[in-house]
């Protein structure tokens, strides 16, 4: 037991949508807020789809149980009843530190006491805007991977503030959800996964920005070394170029040259990733 | 067709009988040379377990083929006997270039005009000792992976010297003898492999020096995330600590740091990797 029912999420973005959707599917009572009835248009269009790609993917969500999740969510553009009966606020607003720490300022304000709130930042460190929640002990990161269904690592990282028994149950609800919950001890930029996955993207891109070996060598050696289906130049093209580029723009000279070298080879020719049909590789239109 | 029948082997320890045993499996004659008797009795005693591996990790190895390759297989202390039938010298001498100098130094006035020779170097770049080879055109790099049966990558490297059609002799030779090549188009320290594997092993190492997260946590994150077998933490303990902790101690900072980590909690208690039974992960005896 977890002690947490009623969940809002706040954001109805890419991951908000999906976080949001995943909590209601597995039995949780969720509020989905946003700004404006236009955006919560939007994430009726998303809970759609997840619908349809639930029922396909999911194990055991075609009986029905992908539509019944819908009437678990609740949509709301007013903050304030959003969350005055949430047990566990998960906040997946827009990347930018003035908006998070407005909108933590404002449920501090709204939300009961027992309240946990949790940010989905990826980018930004939870003790960046712990005081604005107004109950730092209360207060910690729940980072999801796009995809949720599939990817389903939930990564729980707190301040040097976050109660420990708060970060038990946020565990606890990561794995309600059927999330794998991931604990970081401490705080640590890009969590677990962006510290692994970003030095061996750079050094994947370096190979090919120094003019060392194709994509199709560099991604073979991988995948005969270490047993991966994957290899780097692969996952460079699901993930898709463009989240790459903007961390390596910010980064180190190699990093720089690299940011450089996937503009202009790849992004201003709109070769995006997979997404786009060509990457740093072509696929074939089927 | 490689134009290749004769292959001699420098160097007979771990990786070096490797490659002569797999060479000697693919059919083709082969001169196994290393310094002395001892060194050549040490030799067939790895090239006997070679046998047994083969037979029972090789598809179609069990039917006689495992011991018919070492009839393949000479032995030499001779160094000017043993290359002057070569059509290619995979040279696996220690890793020091003074040692790596004067050996082809003197295989350069051994072997007939029309010997490649190939460097398995794998921390040196073969542009550091082309010039005392005497034939630089006909030069170049050869990599092999340890457990050359299962990881069969085979990276191809020259210098700026290489003649492209002996680089191309070489490529044809790899998959002769049941590898993939990995074809560099330059030099480049670690080729493909490390340049990938050490920045990511540094990354999953430093999140243990600085307390985020367990082994287990990382490797769950990384296996779920990508949908590889294997997370780095199980890698260091595949490879073995020893290597990773030579690499990081020749490196920046954080590097150091990451090597002075593994030797104060790991390398000095013996806890080596699976070899040993421990290394970040403990291996129950079987």
């Amino acid at each position: 037991m977890t002690g947490i029912t009623n969940v809002t999420v706040l954001g109805t973005g890419v991951l908000g949508s999906q976080i949001a959707y995943q909590a209601a599917y597995h039995g949780f009572s969720v509020v989905a807020y946003d700004i404006d009835d236009a955006a919560l248009d939007k994430a009726k269009v998303q809970f759609g789809k997840l619908v349809k790609v639930y029922t396909q993917q999911v194990e055991g969500a075609a009986d029905g149980k992908a539509e019944a999740a819908l009437e678990r969510i609740t949509l709301s553009s007013n903050l304030k009843e959003a969350v005055q009966a949430a047990d566990l606020v998960i906040e997946a607003v827009p990347e930018n530190l003035d908006i998070k720490r407005d909108t933590y300022t404002k449920i501090g304000g709204f939300a009961p006491a027992h309240t946990i709130f949790a940010t989905n930042s990826s980018t930004l460190l939870p003790s960046d805007f712990m005081d604005s929640t107004g109950r730092p002990e209360k207060f910690l990161a729940l980072h999801f991977a796009n995809q949720i269904w599939v990817r389903n690592t939930a990564e729980v990282m707190g301040t040097s503030k976050t109660d420990p028994a708060v970060y038990r149950t946020v565990v606890d609800f990561a794995s309600a959800i059927g999330m794998v919950p991931i604990e970081l001890k401490k705080e640590q930029p890009g969590y677990v996964l962006n510290s692994l996955l970003v030095p061996f993207l750079d050094a994947a891109g370096l190979l090919l920005v120094d003019g060392i070996a194709d994509p199709e060598m560099i991604d073979k050696t991988w995948r005969i070394a270490t047993g991966a289906p994957l290899g780097p130049c692969q996952i460079y093209d699901i993930i898709g170029l463009t989240t790459p580029y903007n961390i390596a723009s910010q980064g180190n000279e190699d990093q720089r040259r690299l940011a450089a070298f996937l503009k202009e080879n790849y992004i201003d020719k709109g070769k995006l990733g997979i997404s786009t049909g060509e990457g740093l590789y072509k696929y074939p239109k089927s």
